[in-house]
């Protein structure tokens, strides 16, 4: 089935539920989390993700870092809102009671809740196809979250980290290729365990004037932002911030996985020049990458200042489509 | 697979989950929500329920109906801890996009959010084996939660209405018996369109000791009270409130549906009789059918004060078991 029709079941209801604005919501579907309004002035911050087996992720997957991974993908989603975590429910599908899984499957949930500090507070437990929901909260206090809209013409692009690294260990995740040396287990580090930027996304408060995670590579989620904000963003391919892992894994491709290789699950943000010092000196990890610029759409230059096109077709997550 | 595993899974992840009283966490897993401390002495109520097409909605299930089922048993939760409902989320995993079906869906979800005013805020789409994982949220002044706990000797045990009714509807949804004539319409309707009592559940606040909704049939869901409580239950025969269309329906079946069928989602709860009049004086629709007395465990009661046993296993769910 083509992306498409997902695509437009995600419209459908996201027109049929609520209108941003109305009571008790300040932000409905189309973002990171969705905010609902609570008393205090603070506001809280809700993601659900669904991951099914054969879809997003191999029937052979190591329970345990299918259960990191489950809830940092997750986490992510309130680092980007820059949300302070509270707790999740998991919500779990199995065909059956295998004591060994679960309990690795726990462990790797455990470890990765103790590392966002998220607690479990709820779930449910169902028998059927293997498919895990997680569903995860965090507060705000009332207006300092961060969107996908409010990028200004002259903000600085920027991300969290090196690019591309976890689309680099897709081939490995995959067995396409052996796994073999240090930079492939740094890489597959990155792709089981990913870790949500929740301290970063939580320094960016009032500072950053539009954020996201980077899930589906760098070229579409500044596709988002651009869209959102009603601004160009250019990115500066000699700034990308590239490993040495990635370049000796990924070899040629290297470009390809920091452009267009998802699931790495760093911030992606605007900036205003004037914030980026301040936090830089604070020691955040954060990599100017571009700018906002007059226009709209998302452009790669070279060095030369020349517009680069990608040779090679969009990522591909794990299965046969991201739905 | 018997269903004690699956309670050995649900276990597992309690013992897992952060214990009750962890910093921001006011109640978590066990009741029929979980509690998230909140600023401005609030709680968050949480609930997240999954549902599989063969395990608990069979495949040929009228979509709109189903809508409207998933989410009212959902906010059901709500209800129960006498949270006021602010919104839900939805993850639904497909196997392809039918538009009609979709459509459909859509609008059963709507109908039933609109009456218990819930808005979707947020979800995920994903492709695989039909499930749907609802997450409800509802807020409450903190302490005012009604747990399963609480229960006084003294107090009178109560329900929101006739028993016994969907439980009655099972053979007509299975098309085991046909669905001819008004009591069976009705029948279905209890089924299908469960009303939470989310109105009463906020009238109870600060007057019930202790309450829940009924899902797994009354005797089952009086025992967690019971336990949770610490009292034992005294359900009276002659006083369980049975509809013309549950008698003219189930026949001699009647009281078991009463006593042992599921999927009510009526409120059950504990009330000081000092309580009673006022709340009916008010209107509220509420039967005592018994009371709370010194010991453990729930025990039925003829009209001669004689013990009653149900001549009959309990209460089966749609499919090969509940999980």
């Amino acid at each position: 089935m083509p992306l498409g029709e997902f695509e437009l079941i995600r419209r459908y209801f996201a027109a049929a539920s609520c209108a941003q604005g109305a009571a008790g919501v300040a932000l409905g579907i189309g973002d990171d989390c969705a905010l609902l309004e609570l008393a205090g002035d603070e506001q809280l911050a809700v993601s659900t993700d669904t991951l099914v087996v054969g879809v997003h992720f191999p029937e052979q997957a190591d329970p345990f870092l299918l259960g990191q991974r489950a809830l940092g993908v997750s986490a992510s989603d309130l680092a980007a809102m820059g949300a302070a975590p509270l707790g999740f429910t998991l919500a779990i599908t199995l065909p059956a009671a295998d004591a060994d899984w679960l309990e690795a499957f726990a462990r790797g949930l455990d470890c990765m809740a103790a590392r966002c500090g998220l607690r479990l507070i709820g779930g449910d437990t169902t028998r059927g196809p293997l498919s895990l929901t997680l569903t995860v909260f965090g507060r705000l206090p009332r207006g300092q979250a961060l969107t996908r809209a409010g990028a200004q013409v002259g903000d600085l692009l920027c991300v969290g980290g090196a690019l591309g690294e976890a689309a680099a260990a897709l081939p490995l995740v995959l067995g396409q290729v052996a796994a073999d040396g240090v930079h492939a287990e740094a890489l597959l580090a990155r792709y089981w365990s990913p870790m949500p930027q929740l301290d970063l996304g939580q320094a960016l408060r009032g500072r950053a004037t539009a954020a996201l995670d980077i899930s589906d590579g760098l070229l579409a989620d500044c596709g988002h932002i651009a869209q959102a904000s009603a601004v160009g963003l250019r990115i500066e391919l000699e700034h990308l911030p590239l490993s040495v892992a990635l370049r000796e894994q990924a070899g040629a491709k290297a470009l390809t996985c920091a452009l267009a290789g998802g699931d790495d699950y760093l911030l992606a943000f605007t900036l205003p020049p004037a914030e980026l010092a301040p936090l830089q000196q604070a020691g955040w990890p954060i990599q100017v990458v571009g700018q906002a610029v007059a226009g709209s759409g998302v452009q790669v230059i070279d060095c030369n200042g020349a517009p680069f096109v990608l040779s090679h077709g969009g990522y591909q997550h794990f299965g046969p489509s991201r739905d």
